[in-house]
């Protein structure tokens, strides 16, 4: 219980660090009028997308929290499941909500900050980002403190059962705590992704490659929409999803460590390792600071020197907690806690090895431009799929030398102890989460700065330092992914061992064969390995749709509002918005309904074995569909910018028409399928979980 | 021994009838002189690609027998399969061969006959279509039959061993005979997918994008190296690759009927089982004619014909062999072979509707051409993942039904029958494949003729005929990949349980741990998903790469030689083969390499049960990966076809281009990339079963 408190600490240090933040940033003056009311529609149009979207989600929230209480009512879900799911999605929705006012509150500060200085703007993007980033961490450690004070003052007073027993009894309700924020994250992931990429996509088209006026050009009328977009995409849903990661590698790793028999001090490792993570984010965040005269390399050194300091920390500290809470006999959780804080950083520097224009992957893509778009494509998949195998390998190595590490006892490998070991390895990877994402946040709030700079007409020198500030983002978002990817497969482990956990609590005689020559676990892997691809279809699908959508409204304005293209009459911004939210409500929901209906169908059809079979093919093709899409979108990006960079070839070739088209099948890929497998994955594992009673009770093999 | 003599009965009549098709192709006359010499110089640069070709292979051939020679002296593998492994390549680089032969001497050939009608273009192309899939099913008879008499006189004579012994020797040496067709199928696929997709894609980019000049343009100087190209890709390419299928298919039913303790008469089923489809597809064939005056629509039935009239044979006479071959009791086996050739037609009607523009899929995607090359590129992309949906719940299907109904037995179920019923039911799928690798192979022969008539100049009217006979292919092509993508599922199931068989075998004490909380088997598992994606890249990558070197050459020779866009002076057509073959040949390469290698790497680090992961992951991947490439390339070729049917928005206009660059980046995918998964995932199998011993004694987990 007081090793709990720690947890709690962590959050209120978490939360009052992000306050300041906000307090400081609201410091800075917003501007121009100009810019004053660009920011204003931004906020208004993003506002306006949020409570639609909460509104539609609530329905649907309404109707899953039927359907657990009726499964608790029937005594097969832990009572407490529904009320959890309902704070997880508050709490996830909350930390998307936060993170969107205050990136709406800092893009037209972080413009007029710019206007002063490179490092000024920086100040305060990165104050943006990190308010996010605290905020996630913050909220999800507050959310599992007080719900296990709550569950351990019921185990206790009301449903008294022994010590031992307690524990088991919260970590096996605790693991499906998580399904509330999974259900939000996929909503605001899918639903924010397809607003961003459909404004973005249809700008694009009609903007760029058919009539040639610049990005962010106030004449293009789906302008403030793709700004909107990189709110509630980018940030609100960025937000989101990493708050569901966050939950769902701590209370994973936390019920294996009880079934691993390390009781509460084996429950609260992870908590207070996040805890002491956010004391190391904010020691680095305090790094985060260059010379007013900085140039982009000095800035980069700025932003990673804060990450870097919070790694090094993050080491130190747990070998010691691992010593202080497990005892030297299980100092193997530390290695496998570093092995996953390793594994993050290297997967994080492949993401920008093959996404960066500073390396040749994406250098030699924006060469192929030479020969059109069919070549620069061809070439861009071709660079997402070669870009599949470092991360297999390193997540390979890392479950390997956490299994080993951690399991190793003096009568060979003590299984549950290596699988917690794989968990908990997840956590490692996560604990500088605050920073990371702040670093990762930022990027966004950049990018706004620069369409509202160049709509107001701050001047050259302001844009190309917000554009300085932009490309910086795209280089640490690249890095923030890899974590995100790398702790998604690695926790979607954990919980696939948490599910078959499940399955022997709840009934020790079940036979579970997950040998691949049984035909139900086979099918099940099939289909698992197959769900990532349908679910990124409809995505995908969607995202074109909607894109076409504005491109077609994009033209009618151009055509049909005399003076648009003169720049004496204002476009209609306001309709596209309004498209792209009503587009991204009604696309959202057949892609969350097959997320959340395919592991019961399946579990109903095929058994435990087949669902099993189901998790595991899911997680594998799933890891390595989300990171190609990932990194063939940020290279086809980079290459285009690297394009726009040569004075030769630059904006208006045919090498930058080829590399447009290059960019704009990128969008939905990297912003809207890829991240959003990662959530798909962790959904169908815990919505497998928590109805894997019901499953148990009513299949058909 | 007299059942085997059944299958030397069908290698007899499949061999009889292709040389009678051969000789009815021969007393057509070639047309015109330019016709003949059109004709020459695609025949020149096909052998000369295909000499260059084998003699590479052959170096890799010679290293491998090496290799496999000290393995089995230093007896780690059985002593005959370096020598079966020599066949097995010699045979399907045969089909290739003859196929290829057949095809460039009936491409003229049909274009004269078209000049006639229709009805004798289609008698044409369709012998000659029926020549390679008569010989692919001859050899690969052949080649069993022969080497199981050989074992069988040495199991009798040499070494002699009991009579229930000897089947087990047999069987377990034979089910990695097809390592040698497995390899050269690769080396034919992927040689060959590179060469004819380099030629097209660079023909494409230069030719119809930049210039404007129509597709089969004489000037075009990559024009002869594009028919080139579907002569060793489409044609050589397919018959060595569904050669292998063949073999794989049919020795690892046989193997699995000897474990399932089925003896002799087990062995011979899947063997005698293909013989009879060999006399169901002549009986089919005979019926494929049309009155003189048809239309596509009822050529199109004319084709149909023939394939239902083989399919409605099979199951009749498969119910009678099964029950006199296996007995009564065994009849599920016949409802196993059922479902195989169900399914089939089914993932091949599935095939056609996602790629034919007579359906809604492909007639949307043309119509997102409106906005543009991103979005055709992004819709064609969710249309071949959404695709995999059905496909992969056929074959589930089918798997359970085999499984269940052949394992069936009065106490419960018998697990190793089950699994014989999974092999035996790709057997089904695979016993028509005579004449559906007619109506397959037909395709490129028609689309050559299609060029010929273009470059003679025989009119509009032949270029109208020979163009619905090319569509038709298209249409046909889509149904006979359905049936080898799901065949090569099925098979790479059959080869698994092989694999772990064989484990068995050689030391039955050995454990396995095929849970996936094994972390071995996990890694496994996401080493074998990521391995389809770097294989495509690579692939992909070379297509790119060498589509660039032709672009370029085309271009260079638009600049430099005078009279060229006039018609008035050759261009150098040689030099674009030559690109073509050293690209090929180089590129090829290392995709064989790592097919090779990587089971054995995995298979030392990991062990048996890492290869058994590694094979799962790859094989259900590999499946998703293979149809969503294939399907997007059908659709996204068939909608630019569907526009330049559309007289307002036909060719040269923007919606063109947008669909043209869509079927560019579909080229590798549907002809490159996505057939050569088939190969990979079998190929790989094999390795690992050949390797097993092997890796057995050496290595570190």
């Amino acid at each position: 219980m007081t090793l709990m408190l720690f947890s709690l600490l962590g959050a209120v240090a978490a939360l009052l660090y992000a306050v300041i933040n906000a307090i400081k940033i609201k410091k800075y003056p917003e501007g121009t009028d100009k810019m004053k009311k660009i920011s204003e529609s931004i906020r208004t149009g993003a506002k306006a997308y949020l409570r639609r979207q909460y509104r539609g989600v609530a329905i649907f929230f309404a109707i899953m929290f039927v359907v657990l209480l009726v499964l608790s009512l029937f005594k097969l879900l832990n009572m407490f499941v529904p009320f959890a799911f309902l704070t997880g999605g508050v709490f996830s929705g909350l930390a998307g909500f936060f993170g969107m006012r205050i990136a709406t509150a800092s893009n037209a500060r972080t413009a007029w900050a710019a206007k002063e200085s490179l490092n000024s703007g920086l100040k305060v993007a990165f104050s943006a980002g990190s308010v996010m980033g605290f905020v996630v961490v913050g909220l999800g450690l507050l959310d599992t403190g007080l719900w296990y004070i709550l569950l351990n003052w019921y185990y206790t007073h009301i449903n008294i059962v022994s010590e031992a027993e307690r524990i088991v009894a919260i970590s096996s309700a605790m693991v499906t705590f998580g399904i509330g924020a999974s259900c939000m994250a996929l909503f605001a992931r899918v639903g924010g992704g397809i607003f961003t990429k459909a404004a973005d996509v249809g700008a694009d088209i009609v903007g760029k490659v058919e009539t040639g006026i610049p990005e962010d050009d106030p004449r293009n009328p789906a302008v403030i929409a793709d700004n909107v977009g990189d709110n509630v995409g980018d940030v609100a849903g960025m937000g989101a999803d990493l708050y569901e990661s966050f939950s769902g590698a701590r209370l994973s790793a936390a019920a294996l460590a009880v079934s691993a028999g390390l009781g509460v001090a084996g429950f609260a490792l992870p908590m207070i390792l996040s805890a002491v993570g956010v004391v190391a984010s904010i020691i680095g965040s305090l790094f985060v600071k260059t010379k007013e005269n900085a140039d982009q390399r000095s800035l980069l050194g700025a932003l990673r020197r804060g990450t870097y300091i919070s790694s090094v920390i993050i080491p130190v500290a747990s070998y010691f907690l691992v010593r202080m809470i497990l005892g030297a006999e299980n100092i193997g959780v530390f290695f496998a806690i570093l092995s996953g804080l390793v594994a993050g950083n290297i997967i994080g520097f492949f993401t920008e090895y093959y996404t960066s224009d500073t390396y040749s992957p994406t250098r030699k893509l924006s060469d192929s431009s030479e020969t059109g778009a069919a070549t620069i494509i061809i070439n861009g998949l071709g660079l997402g799929m070669r870009s599949t195998a470092i991360p297999v390998i390193i997540v390979g190595a890392s479950v390997l030398i956490s299994f080993y590490l951690a399991g190793r006892s003096a009568d060979g490998v003590n299984m549950a102890m290596g699988l917690f070991g794989v968990a908990i390895s997840a956590v490692g990877m996560l604990s500088t989460l605050s920073i990371t994402l702040a670093t990762d946040a930022y990027g966004p709030v950049a990018d706004n700065a620069g369409g509202i700079a160049e709509m107001a007409g701050l001047g050259e020198e302001v844009r190309e330092r917000t554009d300085a500030l932009d490309s910086l983002g795209n280089t640490t978002a690249a890095t923030g992914k890899g974590f995100a990817i790398g702790s998604a497969a690695l926790t979607a482990l954990a919980l696939i061992v948490s599910y078959l956990d499940q399955i022997k609590i709840i009934d020790p005689s079940y036979t579970i064969d997950l040998s691949i020559t049984n035909p139900t676990t086979l099918i099940g892997l099939f289909v698992g390995a197959m769900l990532p691809f349908l679910f990124s279809s409809l995505t995908m699908g969607a995202v074109g749709r909607a894109a076409h959508s504005i491109a077609l409204e994009v033209r009618r304005q151009f055509k049909s509002i005399p003076g648009i293209m003169e720049g004496t009459a204002d476009p209609d911004y306001a309709s596209c918005v309004d498209i792209c939210t009503k587009s991204a409500q009604k696309q959202m929901l057949l892609p969350a309904v097959i997320a959340v209906v395919s592991p019961i169908l399946v579990g109903v059809l095929l058994g435990v074995n087949g669902v099993a079979g189901m998790l595991c093919g899911l997680t594998i093709t799933g890891f390595a569909l989300a990171i190609m899409m990932s990194n063939s979108g940020g290279a086809w990006d980079n290459a285009k910018k690297y394009i726009e960079k040569d004075t030769a070839h630059g904006k208006g070739s045919d090498r930058h028409k080829a590399a447009v088209v290059g960019d704009t099948v990128g969008d939905p890929f990297k912003d809207t399928s890829g991240p959003a497998i990662n959530i798909l994955i962790k959904l169908i594992s815990i919505v497998s979980i928590v109805f894997a009673a019901f499953t148990m009770h009513i299949h058909l093999l």
